[in-house]
């Protein structure tokens, strides 16, 4: 089958790879028909990651069963399904209290797995014409037949319970006031979560302004940080008070607009001043214990300088880490079967998965209006 | 009345003052029976903080209603009633949901008021005879008359729901396990908490024997960190694995066994690297915006390096900052009276509030025992 | 002053009563600006309770601050404010647990206080031109000066917080489905509570044309119960299945269909019925321990004949009880301020008080569409 | 193999019976070394319920695995196994949700499976040499090796569980006072988790002199009903004022002590009228939505007469339902293993399998001392 290929930095290929196949009796096979390219996606694309050549990227993915192993009984050839991006076993200790997330069982030695992902386990991207899911009984998601909503639900996968995370781990709460940090896909997708959850007034800080115009158009108040500091903008539009809470969306590859460098922990500490005492930060943007490309030994190995001080006199609580997808992914989907929700206005485009290398390449310099790709393979 | 007075760095007298009296109708002036020695005291008594000389200090107090304004309507002269540090007003938006330590109103311009602590507020702390208690229905906690359990009920402002509110923030549940690193006072009341909500296995993480001892004797695990790493040792103790939850009893003042030197966040990355991966901490040890006698440019602005990526890899949550007393105090209270806490057993010296220039400088230089005064005005 | 009186069955007058004054140094005066009439002074007014003739209605007031007693430190006279229809102290054990409802201080010998409401303490009601709020600094709600959304704020004192009362009960959460009983005003601000948490699906049972139009236009799907079983309508609109939650926005005045007559529990078991096995409850419409007027003698003493059975199978859990009003009251009144809430629209008459007595009559009657009066002393 | 076999009414035999196999690939034969007689078997045994006669009961099994289906992957041959009597399938909605005591798979057109239990499933019981574990690698959890904590261990399958799931359902916190109504194995196994959730004090009402007995024994205060009104009892006892907390571990086949007849609803409405407003009640114990056996039609259809009305003056909340074990087991199973909880306490028998006839007789006869029985088949 044709697969996206990592072939090196900067340089991915569609290739011929093996078929996909049952290896184990919980396992499914499915066809691809729906797969999204992933801002992580990019770290291993740009080479800043140990992920060598060879492995086959995409962890966003949805498409129909096509073969069933033998103690499968829940999901059926021709089941349409999407597929959390964590790999889970659903009986470990930690998937059991809801933290599919950190999965003990398919990635051993370490606390998650993930599909096409460096060091997230030996499961294959779907950025493919097929994919294989181990467990399948718990790591598929049915949907409706057809293909009704095909964007949408694709987002399930990731980006939608991403975002959604993070309202969860800071606990937005209806009429509560919220910053997030980061318009593109995931920090749009907690946006729209907050107001989902009843959020009274949401700001989204970033500087692109198609991103400004998204957050605009959802319902959320644009900041842009390049006119002033962002953290007086906010607290001026709430009388001089800081939002209740507080999203990280950005992660730290974040940059400093005075220095116009990467400065990793400049979100975190913007979050600290924003946010009023007593209230919660929830941090799905990704950080790393180990950063090669960083530019100080801390940060190399993933310490960071944090205003500890500001956020103890606070008072505040953080959360953070990777979704645990399959906590949420069922109300989502509802939410978008019933019409209330239609989290697919990020994607920016779809293709067929023969354009992943220029899609790649268009994604990673943010140009053309790259936010959110979308392969169709077969298509 | 006599109090005791801060003269200036390393000296405290007990001098007369000016006896309090009721300047509101919702005040009472209490005649304090019972008064503890914290260790933020010592933050100011060692100088390291902006407190002037003529602050009287003391915000643990338990005693008797001498005089009652007109608008207090639930406390009666002679009652005994003991008083959560935090001065509160009860009707703030924090205070209402319960975050009654970030009072919006009894300090203006700040979160926050307590009695006879620096930038706190205009409250006269208690190491007195007599305390004017503002708001007086929501700032008294009513005791049963008589003076039993007094050593147990004055820790009831302060070090007893402190504790339990480091286990609050890190949600310690029936069967968890829990590395509480600090065994003083605040650190042997996070254990026994931890107990008391059920946690299967605790250890308290320290490197003085009295307290090493203290803790085996309410029946958690004592971890001597100069005998070998403390994270290698409990994670021996529990088959490899790290515990559920971690408890900071430190805070910023922590040492480092190997360099001899305060490393302000030694602590918080030693949690971090003890807990498990989808485990919680709380931090009820204190963390400042500004030390201006720390070692680096960094700590003395409050910003420490924390490995945030370690952090988010392993999904941690994490909550700060200072306790909100009433939420806990009468569960705490009943707990004492129906004879299933007796937190008492962490005092050392009960002592005349004459002695209390002896008991700072013994208490400061930790020696001879003293682990935990109460003092006794009118004894 | 002018002032809605009862004067026994059926009969209500404005009358001149004496101006209410300072009693206590923590009381305000507050001029009343909008009072809306509750369905449940209805209960009064048919002579269906213990109310004498003389009380004062009006438990759902809006109002100016015109007087300040001397202990009063947050509100001051000029302040526009809203007054959440229980009166509490703050400050007893039931406040400080947030359950201002059923507040130990304000009642002697009951949990929970109201104003102009038979059994719930010596607290006058608002229908009039003058109001005296106890505990000002806790019963007072501030309100951005002017008369913008005077509509909308007035329902903060009782019946938006109750509909929302009725989710929280129920733990209604993002991407559920809803079932409520009744589409009055409570049950349609539960059904409107429902959408702004993010229920995916929301159903509203009743046979009012009116009400069922109401429920359409905000987003519920309408279930005319006289059309067909409505747990079988709801049930085939989901695929066979029962909704997540359900809400009793009715009570125990319940009418069945096809006897015509009150069934006091045939509400509560239609719940029961229709919701899915895990579910959960809200029970804000009221019940009473004692109907004199009820039809048998077991409902006489409260007690009603519930599917209990049923419900265990289906481990369903139940929250009961009257709002606590001041839990949620900052929350939703910043949803109105910001522009993402608008109750305002269940109010069907803005009447001057005067027209009080009409107003009950219609009210009751439910004629010419009066579905919710709110009143404007002085207009 | 041989099995305890019911042959009708108050009639059970150990026969032989075809030994159990592997049936689907996540299946698992557990050689059963200690399995418990339930207070729910006597429903059966006493033939008030469907249960035809052929059914192997058995529902709290405990032993090591024999034999292993192809998909298994988390438990081999020779570990030693405690079930939860919920099976479960791990993946459904509810079970993802932690409701495995509602599972929508393993029993068709119902929610909820169990061994060996008439209407849940066709899973034979556990009271046998041999025992098939569907969905192993969810339904299995692990032990250490060898035979200790035996008796403790075999708890975990059941009422360990249901006591801990009552203080679960009415969110028992520190500082508590809960009423346990029923000293049976699971009310005194609620009042045990009441206390290690650190309750202050906790209530056991019963008749029987052994139990309360043993609630004493465990720091609970014993209320003898036939004494007097345990309601007045319990005030007494606690100033006039009603615990917070209320559990029914006694269910549907309650027994009056004025009338000496069943009246199914008394414990539920003498829990009512115990705890406080602003309380909650955990219902474990058993309700059914038809019981032939009642003595009046309502009661028959499993409606009861409530006092719904106090309930709702009290704001009462309530939970129901069968225990999701799954939930709670690992922390309950390493608090046994940490030695700060020894359940065993309430077993008053282990015999060999080939004893249960008598076993049963004298269990249901309540003769002897009977209170908990542990088989042992193969001893």
């Amino acid at each position: 089958m044709k697969a996206v290929v990592y072939k090196g930095p900067f340089n991915v290929a569609v290739e011929e790879v093996p078929d996909p196949r049952i290896e184990h009796p919980s396992d499914v096979v499915v066809r691809v028909t729906s797969t999204a390219i992933c801002g992580s996606d990019l770290h291993m694309y740009e080479g800043r990651t140990a992920a060598e050549p060879g492995i086959v990227f995409g962890h966003e993915n949805l498409g129909i069963v096509e073969e069933v192993g033998s103690a499968v009984v829940s999901v059926a050839q021709g089941d349409r399904v999407v597929m959390p991006f964590n790999v889970a076993c659903g009986f470990c200790k930690n998937c059991i209290a809801g933290y599919t997330g950190f999965c003990l069982t398919v990635n051993p030695g370490f606390a998650g797995g993930a599909y096409g992902y460096v060091a997230m386990g030996p499961y294959r991207g779907g950025q493919a014409e097929y994919l294989r899911v181990p467990f399948a009984d718990f790591n598929c998601t049915k949907l409706p037949p057809g293909d009704e909503h095909e964007t949408d639900f694709v987002l399930l996968a990731d980006i939608f319970p991403t975002g959604y995370h993070g309202c969860h781990l800071a606990d937005v709460s209806p009429g509560e006031t919220v910053a997030v940090y980061g318009g593109g896909p995931v920090g749009l997708m907690a946006a729209y979560s907050a107001l989902l959850r009843g959020a009274s007034r949401v700001f989204v800080v970033d500087r692109v302004p198609e991103r400004l115009d998204k957050a605009r158009g959802i319902g959320a108040t644009p900041i842009d940080f390049e006119q002033r500091n962002p953290v007086e903008q906010i607290h001026d539009q709430l009388g001089g008070e800081g939002p209740d809470k507080g999203i990280d969306a950005v992660g730290y590859q974040a940059q400093s607009h005075e220095s116009g460098r990467e400065e990793p922990a400049i979100v975190l500490n913007s979050l600290i001043q924003t946010v009023r005492a007593t209230g919660a930060l929830g941090v799905p943007g990704l950080y790393v214990p180990a950063d090669p490309g960083a530019s100080d030994e801390a940060a190399r190995q993933g310490q960071l300088l944090v205003a500890v001080g500001k956020m103890f006199e606070k008072g505040l609580r953080m959360g953070t880490g990777q979704t645990n997808v399959k906590r949420y992914i069922l109300q989502l989907r509802d939410l978008i079967i019933a019409g209330r929700a239609a989290p697919g206005f990020v994607v920016s485009h779809e293709l067929p998965l023969e354009q992943a290398p220029e899609a790649y390449e268009k994604f990673d310099k943010r140009v053309e209006g790259y936010t959110k790709v979308v392969l169709h393979p077969g298509s």
